[in-house]
């Protein structure tokens, strides 16, 4: 039995992570199953916690409770949806996992990025994507970005501060000097054409590595 | 400004914890201020997150996700109820606390009590009880006593088999040999006004060391 392969996205708010993750699905599900997905993914009991999460009235959320709360919502996505994928053969593109726990909750927000890589190790059994692609954009144009689409809802991190979104890029330079091997970085402010190209030639040199 | 107090009580279902906490606070509070709770301690975020554990609907719920969901109730009501009543001066009774995510999810549930630990000190942050009564009784004995006790509502754990219980008591076992120190065993198979006077000694030397 051939096992799939496990690939995710991570970078800021306005990076353009989605356009390019439907794109990229569109181009290999030609050749091999692919499944797209995010945290929560549909998956019921994941659904649930992200709603506690998000829930606007909760404002009195310790920064440990909601990053517990994540790192619950992850491993019930993983276990119920990524793994029985992987399992059967798939390619499974997700965005965002357990990088912008560190980033976010880990250094911007404070935690420790140690500390929370903990528990999402035992929420994940180590189970570490095969790559990521790390979306490299500036604070300043992933905002203007943000701000420029009004057809995208604005969820609360979109209205944290510049100074969040700037500790964000730092927390996720560090991140990346933790995962050499595993993480890749695109220059995501080129044209999304560019980035595409550039997305694809990543994951296309992957998948080289395992057929 | 004098510090309060932070007593914790554990044992299996059936062992007469609410019933001799009530006795407890009623004889203490002669005396000094009490705080009486149990998580989710009527905490709304904690309250969210219980009814997602709770939801007998639930049942595809990984046994890791649940761990991370009682680590994350517990740090809000830590947070939010029990540190502010401590900072206060007051003695605060808490039925289940940590101990219970060991025995129950560590041990029990297989999951191992050092990880569970693990995950219970990031959301603690290390505060632990002053002082931690343990409620001694055989699972024979707690589980015949919830059976005879037609007005209590049975909850999921309740209707585990004879075999868990078993597993709980042994999890408790090692939970007691982890912290000699702050765990004090009572026997709660004696009489109810027996076990009450034993418990109370417990509480009343330990407000001695401090008064």
């Amino acid at each position: 039995m051939q096992n799939g392969l496990f690939i995710t996205f991570e970078g800021p708010e306005g990076a353009g992570k989605t356009t390019i993750i439907k794109q990229i699905e569109q181009e290999v599900s030609k050749r091999m199953q692919v499944l797209c997905t995010r945290e929560p993914g549909g998956i019921d009991i994941a659904e649930q916690i992200r709603s506690v999460i998000l829930n606007p009235e909760n404002t009195k959320m310790d920064g440990r409770t909601e990053a517990l709360l994540y790192a619950a919502a992850r491993r019930q996505h993983l276990v119920e949806k990524v793994i029985p994928a992987i399992e059967k053969g798939k390619l499974v593109l997700c965005d965002r996992f357990i990088d912008s726990s560190l980033a976010y909750q880990g250094y911007a927000r404070g935690l420790g990025i140690e500390e929370v890589y903990s528990i999402n190790r035992f929420a994940t059994e180590d189970r570490m994507p095969d790559l990521t692609v790390y979306f490299d954009l500036s604070p300043e144009v992933g905002l203007s970005r943000i701000e420029d689409n009004e057809q995208r809802e604005k969820n609360r991190l979109d209205l944290e501060k510049m100074e969040f979104h700037k500790k964000v890029q730092e927390g996720y330079k560090r991140v990346l000097s933790m995962f050499p091997d595993r993480m890749v970085v695109v220059n995501a402010e080129q044209p999304i054409e560019k980035v595409y190209q550039d997305v694809l030639a990543v994951i296309e040199r992957k998948l080289g590595e395992i057929i």
